[in-house]
């Protein structure tokens, strides 16, 4: 441009190299090279034939069931969503969990990371009378993709994880609630279950409890379950899904292995239901249709929550059990703990006294083609850990390939260990 | 909800029932009901049948085609969008216009509507000095989506058109260039061309004036072409396509019959759409593919380009041709003019001296089952008419079933009479 163009402060905060850019073009460029990358980066879930051959099923069936195809393509939904999808995945939700909840309760976007730029906007950052309101995340780290959405500059508050450690090498995150208090200056709590980047779970106590310290502030409490049950249901641990009406459940069709159809799912009063279908409406417009189409007749006949749970958890909870025996294998030498594996697609794993900081591992990795997310992007908001943890720490996924996970894993290994050495 | 949940300023201005949420949910409720409507609200495109010939052929190409449809559903995009579409687009702009453009010159997003909303809140609301920027709008009545999309609550400015009245019935929109001055508070112009509402298009002579004077100011102009050239092409008129690099050219595959797989593309310089892109990651993560794949080989070979020209273009053409005769029947004993009609999917019509608003015409026509949009949602910003012009018009679109416009036009007649008698 011959001119120099200028942005706004919103622009500014929005434009600035964010780190879920930077993920998400790591990502791309991987999945589009010919170049052979280690792929430890990014949030693509596999592909599993399984759940290819139903999707392609069900395209077969939209293409030749009169003109569905016609009118998935054709037709504007409504802001909230497509009639039959919203009907769908609402009888079953009441069917499987007894919620007391209808159409009424469902909201979807353009997926879930759009659900919560609108959530984040609604109930943080200036109030009408001036003040302003912050989302507070119990527990950091927490996803990448949140540390940016807050238009406001000043609208994230954070507590850092508690640290339990477990073993030699391995390590939990709990959410430290000597520190958590609900001031009147939050309008929100967020926390993604199971957590990225670090594959926990916090438990159903942990739940519980967050959920009546909102209730009794008076203040939503947003729990990011794209990784959850039903579907994908990539859970590895006894836990329980729980939503009560001040409960926002954000839900995804990515992680089942649709991520580019770009379907959220929020469940959650109707008020906040009406609130993001309104957002929808002056942002998007309407939603992606494709994904809705093809999954509506698949959550109401189970056949979605069978996958999940038979085929898709399974998938994940082997790769995960690999990947942390050739992580063990790999840093015998050095100072190291996973995180727990209790679910979703990546493994954390922290490296006590990294000589480098993890960004600067990251570069190091990609130079030998091996793509991480380096940990730092993580940790945000107000809460701050002692010490250098938060530079010592990176997210591996575990979804692509195998042979290139393995071979990734080795490379890692190599390089820490040249790292301490 | 048990707890009354505050918003915030963001927040407020978002919810509060806008008029494209209106728009929208008549439409969705339009397409979803069994009972009979007179749908002339909305802005759904068309079922033409050599459309959806194209899309359900492309669709059952790409699932004979080896894993493409598998790649389609399972991997994310780039932020900037799918890697062969943004080739394809660019390499045709480039050999149809002459245009030096490239890859690095598109960005795609969920629709048009989300790059609009990015757009304006970019280029303006508070600057990092605090000052406030606006966008300038220099013909006024404009698109009912970006009357509520800046986030700033001062940061729409406009300009009344000027009203060319042509014989007894037709009228006609100039820009009003005595009153437009760029003023070191404006980011950024915005005009759609064919102009949504009034099917008007802008001459040649008008864009090349506002882009001079952006140029000179500064400041980008955005066109949104969603219903120009070269796709979905829906012009009457003899008008070129204009673009230089201070130009942030918007286009959509929604009105070439693609509503729902919600693309939306510009093309800019590649600073804004590296800003593009980077606010996509943050909002969105990626784009929805399905729309990209289906097109990208329709484009690179002219078919798209074809079909827009020969077979859209003219049946729109002869949509509003009827249209408008039936209106001209129809209003036969009341005052009342029609805009010219140059391009888009849509009349706008003007009843001076309405007794009513045209608010209430909306009311009292959709008790009868007739839908059409108010036209007081189109004027925004800081321009006003003088007199009651601003609630004196109604746009009617007229691309769905023409029975039902046709006698939507006959109860519009009817309704209009007895208000004036």
């Amino acid at each position: 441009m011959i001119m120099a163009v200028s942005f706004s402060k919103i622009g500014q905060k929005l434009t600035t190299r964010s780190g879920i850019l930077e993920l998400m073009d790591d990502l791309g460029s991987a999945m589009t090279t010919d170049r052979p990358l280690n792929m430890l980066g990014g949030g693509n879930p596999a592909h599993i034939p399984a759940c290819n051959e139903l999707w392609r099923r069900r395209m077969e069936e939209i293409l030749s069931n009169g003109a569905e195809f016609e009118r998935m393509v054709a037709n504007y939904d409504t802001p909230q969503g497509n009639d039959d999808f919203l009907k769908s995945i609402a009888a079953y939700l009441k069917a499987e969990y007894s919620w007391d909840v209808g159409p009424e309760n469902i909201a979807v976007t353009n997926g879930s990371q759009s659900a919560f730029f609108y959530l984040f906007n609604l109930l943080s950052g200036e109030m009408p009378d001036g003040r302003v309101r912050k989302i507070l995340f119990p527990l950091v780290p927490e996803y990448i993709g949140y540390a940016d959405q807050g238009l406001h500059p000043q609208s994230y508050e954070s507590v850092p994880a508690a640290i339990e450690e477990r073993g030699a090498h391995r390590f939990k995150y709990h959410i430290n609630f000597d520190a958590l208090s609900i001031g009147t200056d939050i309008g929100a709590l967020c926390v993604s279950r199971p957590t990225n980047p670090t594959g926990n779970v916090i438990t159903d106590g942990e739940v519980m409890r967050l959920s009546a310290m909102a209730k009794a502030a008076g203040v939503p409490l947003l729990i990011d379950n794209a990784y959850g049950a039903p579907f994908p249901n990539i859970l590895f641990a006894d836990t329980h899904l729980h939503w009560e009406d001040h409960i926002i459940l954000g839900m995804s069709l990515s992680k089942i292995g649709l991520p580019s159809v770009r379907t959220g799912v929020i469940l959650a009063s109707p008020e906040i239901v009406q609130a993001v279908s309104a957002v929808n409406a002056i942002v998007s417009l309407s939603n992606s249709t494709l994904g809705q189409v093809i999954t509506a007749p698949l959550i109401a006949d189970g056949t979605l929550r069978r996958l999940s749970t038979e085929t898709i958890m399974p998938f994940y909870r082997e790769r995960s059990r690999k990947a942390m025996e050739w992580l063990d294998a790999a840093l015998a030498d050095v100072p190291y703990r996973i995180h727990e594996s209790e679910g979703a697609l990546f493994l954390w794993v922290w490296f006590p006294g990294l000589p480098v900081s993890s960004m600067e591992l990251y570069r190091r990795l990609k130079e030998r083609d091996t793509l991480v997310i380096p940990g730092e992007y993580f940790f945000f908001g107000s809460g701050t850990f002692a010490g250098n943890h938060s530079r010592e720490c990176i997210r591996l996924t575990y979804s692509q390939d195998e042979d290139s996970v393995r071979e990734g894993i080795r490379i890692i290994g190599e390089e820490v260990r040249n790292l301490y050495s």
